[in-house]
């Protein structure tokens, strides 16, 4: 069972939780608004659910409340980020800025963050380039989750690739994990005790299975094969090797009972598109592209053709006026933390 | 039936035919390379087997034989490239050689490439870069040959994303087209007359067929469902949108009667690894990843993991000492050609 809680309210709840733990008030905002624009996008997996287990790892001081987040430029195009082991979003966010302030000198930038956290989704750090007339991409590694392809054990994260692209009227968003699904939905089929289908996991003896609990402790299928495979290892350079984060089986698990900071990589890429052709031409060039999909014939079964991060844009704008879902499970977790620090519950 | 030839006679076969067809003799050889490092690695789709279709074009002015690349730099890390209606393989490598320069200067370099054609395998251009100790990215559009998810009609190219990253011994290369199989593949089987496996596409009618030449009017499934459809729309945007050069329909199909240049679109993307950590450090981790992965359990039917582009690599060193698999279609089409242009033929 669910409810819904208008967006201010959460949005406001999560701040509160946030200062309450030790985070500075604008800090709180930021990852904030973060976790509040995937749960507004349908990305439930990846946004307020997971407030609780961010404020645990900032009460036992596995997550730095504060961080000293330290940027080197180190060439016109490129910087380095420490994140000091601050929240993911937080440092996504920064990082992405420094990121598209290189592009607006340079043409473009990218920046290599290591001693992060868990960003969330990837969707928003590139939709803050798409805002700007810009290209953004994002990569992240994450816990290990999928295995090489011919391997029974996991070694990569579920490490996504994103895009995002400035339209004429909404961006368009590529964010796609490297392995059949992203591991969030595990972990909250576990946590809500839901099987999963069949295919997207094995469990740590190679077999497959439909037990979320079984496939955490084995390993997530890669996308198609050997190309998810190719994909999560060109993800894993790009966010864990080039960073000087961990990477593989290095990267921590915030779920475990370990204090030992994860020291998860990103990598943030923004391309200046003004400097390449007047931006009204490309999002005109983007709007007959998107024209031109939507009128190809369907597929059987099908009624109509999304556009990546379609179905995100209307389910974001739903939610804005309907409110943000909030599973009993999840409410009871916000009252429990509520309580803890002190802070107003969340009501309807 | 096909017979193997030694590389340094492939090779010089292919020069010489281009030289004979009207590309100046340096630009010959690198086309040549190109072509020859497709076929060295295995990649017989990608390869010597276009020779004749590129000369066809080159000879009916098509293509054309004596481009004059035009490279506009319009920021410190970005520049604008039209192709002038050159081979691809020659566009790609100049392309990318800027990319390069830029990244050398700036730490970083985008080259957006329009007035294009096919260039064979992108994974050509991206060890380039990582020659040069730099991560390398290609992308680039092709005919249409995949639809998007929903609809029954091709309107994306098979659309490859490819990376490459520096080694401790070779590169590590990631290369995949955003379908079930590039469509070089389709494109061989109906050249020999071969039939395709079930999965790899449709007919125009939107039905699974496994006859190649219904398959080349019909359309190439997407990798992975919607997320080979969202990659093949990113890489769209990478090579055809921001570039200028043709995208989706647009795009010109070199195998059929028009002589309209087919304008297809590329960028590609060097990070100079040295300004973000010492390239020895860089290359140290990837060589730990590889030494991790490959002592992975194995899982049910494998005997050994690959590392992506290791394949690729191992093939190469065979056809480095073995030569080159020329099959008697493709001997009886160089044959042809080297009648028509008055050059050698291809010996054993």
């Amino acid at each position: 069972m669910s409810r819904t809680v208008a967006v201010e309210k959460v949005q406001q709840f999560c701040v509160e939780i946030f200062a309450a733990a030790g985070v500075p008030r604008p800090e709180a905002q930021i990852v904030a608004d973060v976790l509040v624009d995937a749960s507004l996008e349908g990305l439930d997996t990846h946004g307020i659910s997971r407030l609780p287990i961010y404020v645990s790892r900032l009460l036992n001081g596995r997550i730095n409340k504060q961080p000293n987040i330290k940027v080197e430029r180190v060439a016109p195009a490129l910087a380095n980020v420490d994140g000091n082991n601050g929240l993911g979003q937080l440092v996504g966010v920064r990082a992405m800025q420094v990121a598209i302030d290189l592009a607006r000198e340079s043409g473009m930038g990218f920046v290599a963050v290591k001693h992060s956290n868990h960003y969330g989704a990837s969707s928003y750090f590139c939709k803050m380039a798409a805002e700007q007339g810009m290209v953004g991409m994002a990569f992240t590694n994450t816990p290990p989750g999928i295995p090489p392809w011919g391997g029974r054990k996991a070694y990569f994260g579920t490490n996504p690739i994103a895009f995002a692209f400035p339209g004429q009227n909404l961006p368009v968003v590529v964010d796609m994990s490297s392995s059949t699904v992203a591991r969030g939905n595990i972990i909250l089929a576990a946590k809500e005790g839901r099987p999963i289908p069949e295919g997207w996991a094995i469990d740590s003896e190679g077999n497959p299975t439909t037990d979320a609990k079984k496939a955490l402790e084995g390993a997530v299928l890669p996308m198609a094969g050997a190309k998810g495979y190719a994909l999560a290892l060109a993800v894993e350079v790009m966010s864990g090797i080039i960073t000087g984060a961990a990477f593989g089986p290095q990267v921590g698990w915030m779920y475990d009972d370990s204090l030992e900071p994860v020291n998860i990589g990103h990598s943030f890429l923004a391309i200046d598109i003004a400097r390449l052709m007047p931006v009204e031409q490309f999002t005109a060039r983007m709007q007959q592209m998107i024209d031109e999909i939507k009128s190809v014939p369907l597929a059987a079964g099908f009624d109509r053709i999304y556009i990546p991060g379609e179905r995100r844009a209307i389910k974001a704008s739903q939610r804005r006026q309907q409110g943000i879902p909030v599973s009993d499970v999840l409410q009871a977790d916000f009252d429990r933390l509520a309580e803890q620090l002190g802070v107003a519950r969340l009501d309807v």
